[in-house]
């Protein structure tokens, strides 16, 4: 099959690699109807994150189901589904605990950006929906693979709920996705961190009540003024560096939690601010099956349409362009047709 | 008034000072009935923090109200109080979210191992018992002052609830009533890390089931083993040392939080684990006032007895005893009488 593989910094081919294939009675293969571009994958891409030369890369698709293992009981082929980047059993002591992230059977999608994705313990992994889903939703549901799932984490974690102030820091799609979360959770209001025009106009799309294009300590100062000099009752970190996790904490009001989703980078948490302050940190990967029935419903009832952080959609053979486009912050989010 | 100083590494004075005045009209003076020695108090003792050279130490006490302000309502002389280690106006924004410890206003005991205190903010700081207690509680009613609120701090900031393992890593007085917390909060399985034989036999009183003597990793491997594989639902860090906070992340399954009040020194937090296992970090000084009504009913029940944490009463005079007592380990902690 056709399939993304990274081959150094900067260099994305599109490859012909063996197709996937039934390994575990637990197994599914899907065959990819749309993939993209994580942010996450721009960290390999742009060398700062070991390169296994010449593997996959890609982890978020959705699909219809052409194979299953024995043992699956609750998809069969044909069967429309979202394929959640981190897979699990949904039953061990951690998915039970809403871990699914830590599961201890954890599997991982591996291409995402080709024409099938293996899936292991697809029964505890994958949510289908009711026949085939309209064209126009499929972003939307691309989207819950990982960033609508991983921005919803960001609120969870962050603790956000009916009446609270939120500030989103990151405006890639994950801190857009975040924006949604924090709307549907209920906070009153919410500050999207963001200099770029049209990921501002998008946050503002979602639900973000105000904008702060600053960074640094000018962009803290700005926060700490739109609070009355309280803070932020929850912060989504959604960008993983240093500088990230400094604002995050600098405009966190005592006694709140930030939310973290970004894949930390060169992060040293400020233990003795947290001490005095009573700032918590939650969150890490995406326990994404978790929130997903839920997710799902929104997108199909038409309440949320994250897929709106897909900017651009390239034929898979484009794939090389849609990661210069991410990486040259001229897309969002590219979405991937095989 | 005679007040305990610091005057350097190991040395501890009991000295005449001035007696502390009402500076503000919402001020109070407080008559010491009973004073302690804190854990944290050993930081400067052993010179791992630094010395402000003859000042007073001590910030636990109660006693009786001799002075007020004008515009304290709703204390006067005479009245029997609990004197949270910080003060707080229990009004402002912080306080409404239940971060007494971080209020705008915030105040400090500065002298609790003396004859007179001081507290700013009386109205928002203290709790009054209704007339003298009696003198078997004084221990207890003491203890509400820092290290039951702060092990309760500790417990609620892990998340412990109906049905949780909890694991307490320390079993100095802070630990202890860790314990004490975790048990009230309904946790079915509480490790007390103990390998102190007379300390043991207190978190087995407190209401520990389970009791684990190693250290380091293997400690790490006892706790595990003792939840299957699984890990802590809940972690109190009651110590604050690196040691025991790469304890805490190594034990707290994942999807748990570490609740930590232990002051940290030399700790590194381990964000990328966190962040794999989303395993969050909460908790930091304790807003001692937001938990004392609950505690105080508690103690007045006679439902929990924290103040078995005091193994050794010295009169004031004696001070630097106490203090070479707690440093030596032969006492967990020390009650001053003035």
């Amino acid at each position: 099959m056709r399939a993304t593989t990274i081959h150094g910094p900067r260099d994305i081919r599109l490859s012909e690699v063996p197709a996937p294939a039934i390994a575990a009675p637990t197994d599914a293969i899907v065959k990819v109807v749309a993939g993209c571009i994580c942010g996450s994958d721009l960290w390999p891409y742009r060398g700062e994150n070991p390169i296994d030369e010449g593997s996959t890369i890609g982890h978020e698709c959705i699909g219809v189901v052409v194979e299953t293992g024995s043992e699956v009981r609750r998809f069969r082929e044909g069967d429309f589904v979202v394929v959640p980047f981190v897979h699990c059993d949904n039953t061990c002591a951690h998915c039970r605990h809403g871990a699914q992230s830590a599961c201890m059977e954890q599997g991982w999608t591996e291409s995402g950006q080709a024409e099938y994705s293996h899936v292991t313990h697809a029964d505890g992994s994958l949510v289908k929906t009711d026949g085939p889903p309209d064209d126009d939703l499929l972003p939307s549901l691309l989207s819950l693979a990982d960033v609508m799932a991983t921005g919803w984490h960001a609120a969870v974690s962050a603790g956000v709920e009916k009446g609270s102030t939120a500030v989103v820091v990151g405006d890639g799609a994950v801190g857009l996705c975040g924006v949604i979360a924090a709307q549907q959770l209920g906070a009153e209001r919410i500050v999207a961190m963001s200099r770029h025009e049209s990921r501002q106009r998008l946050a503002r799309e979602f639900g973000a009540t105000d904008v702060v294009a600053e960074r640094g300590e000018a962009g803290e100062q700005a926060v700490l003024e739109l609070t009355g000099g309280v803070g932020a009752d929850a912060v989504l970190e959604c960008v993983g560096t240093g500088a990230s996790m400094d604002t995050a904490f600098a405009i966190a009001r005592p006694g709140s939690t930030v939310g973290f989703v970004g894949v930390p980078h060169g992060v040293e948490l400020p233990v003795r601010r947290m001490f005095q302050k009573n700032v918590g940190l939650a969150g890490g990967i995406a326990p994404v099956r978790r929130y997903l029935p839920e997710l799902l419903d929104l997108v199909l009832a038409r309440t949320i349409d994250p897929g709106k952080v897909f900017d651009l959609t390239l034929p898979l053979e484009e794939v090389a362009d849609g990661y210069r486009a991410m990486d040259e912050r001229r897309a969002i989010k590219v979405m991937l047709r095989p």
